[in-house]
């Protein structure tokens, strides 16, 4: 491409850089502010996330928009359109985070005031930890770091397991009382969805060192969700 | 555009249809193939599908990187954008129904033979009824028929129904026998993966709505999930 339209293409990656930043700090906030809702049973703080979803999804749409007018006018080559596939990919990344952190506050808003803390502590915990891998991962992003990235495409494993161990922590509440099954179920989903947002995260960090290297990153992802085949005993009662 | 132009370009918009055409072909396999194995507790047709997710995703690669080269070559005008913004959302519907059918799969896996067929008899019917919402909305899109798009976006209401009865049928079966919580949590998941499944069906009728009026559908979408807010009472057992 010539200079002009070199810097021309700059100009509106940068511009594109910018919105995914902006649709990063929200999704960021959104699932710190579903956190703390779950956490202090606040169901105004739960209102606000579910209302303030629709920011991070009209910024994908303005995204969406510059990144086509970007292609159709500057018609980069090969090696430039990495910048905007992977651009693409973590814009749904986020917006995906976005709607899980809404969909966090939804069970927020279910969970009595009543509830011991100890069955929700679990839930906490790992939404500071979902909450800390999309921070990092967002950094590593800003400033193209692949070490970081990795990092936190590492880390993936540990939210899996304190999902499998939370999973079956709620599972021993819901068999000793069955009161408790019907808000033990919110916690389920609300625990779902933040191993979710860590796979989001994870996504986005594997884009990242697609965009440094060029190719995916080259071992298994660290799956170890195992909830989906846990098999329950169970005697046929009819 | 001249005429030539036009000509290519009409043929890389047929391509790119057809990748659609063929994602959505795969997702309705995938997703009739997981409700099959649900039904019949046929852990090898599970398998299938679990292995068989790689496929969608191939497409959606593919298909992305179709859609750059059309826009950088091509340049087309903003109205014949839409198409092209329109197919990169219906294959990201694509690729997580895909997903969802085999997370759908991998409950079925989790679920003994030996479960009575009254519990899973309800997610076996809300799977039909998803599957055919998915069959008609790919119809829709291949022929634009925003007639039939629409009544797939209306019917997502009678989805969001059968999932809220589903859900409280099984938290009684949970309720009345705590040996029953483990499995009837999974098949919680695989219902709640159904109605996300029903929910990305709407999603493809709003876009061919769009695609064919160039503005969205005016109404409200029909979200009747009430799940996410039921409150149960509990007493607090500290």
């Amino acid at each position: 491409m010539s200079d002009h339209i070199v810097k021309a293409y700059d100009e509106d990656l940068e511009s594109i850089k910018t919105m995914i930043a902006q649709m990063g700090g929200l999704a960021e906030d959104q699932l710190a502010k579903a956190v703390d809702a779950l956490s202090k049973r606040d169901t105004d703080l739960a209102d606000q996330v579910i209302q303030s979803d629709e920011k991070i999804d009209a910024i994908e749409v303005s995204l969406e928009e510059k990144v086509i007018k970007t292609i159709a006018r500057r018609q980069p080559m090969a090696r430039d359109l990495r910048d905007i596939m992977v651009a693409i990919r973590i814009a749904s990344d986020l917006e995906r985070v976005g709607d899980l952190a809404k969909n966090l506050a939804k069970r927020a808003h279910a969970i009595p005031d009543t509830l011991p803390r100890r069955l929700s502590a679990g839930v906490v915990r790992m939404g500071r930890l979902a909450l800390e891998q999309l921070k990092n991962v967002l950094d590593a992003y800003a400033t193209r770091d692949d070490v970081k990235a990795v990092q936190v495409w590492r880390n993936d494993e540990e939210i899996d397991a304190l999902y499998n161990s939370i999973f079956r922590e709620l599972l021993t509440y819901m068999m000793e009382d069955p009161r408790m099954i019907g808000v033990c179920t919110h916690l389920l989903f609300a625990t779902k969805n933040l191993e979710r947002i860590g796979d989001h995260a994870t996504n986005i960090a594997e884009n990242i060192h697609y965009l440094v290297h060029g190719r995916p990153i080259g071992e298994e992802r660290p799956k170890k969700d195992t909830t989906s085949f846990t098999i329950f005993e169970s005697t046929n009662t009819q």
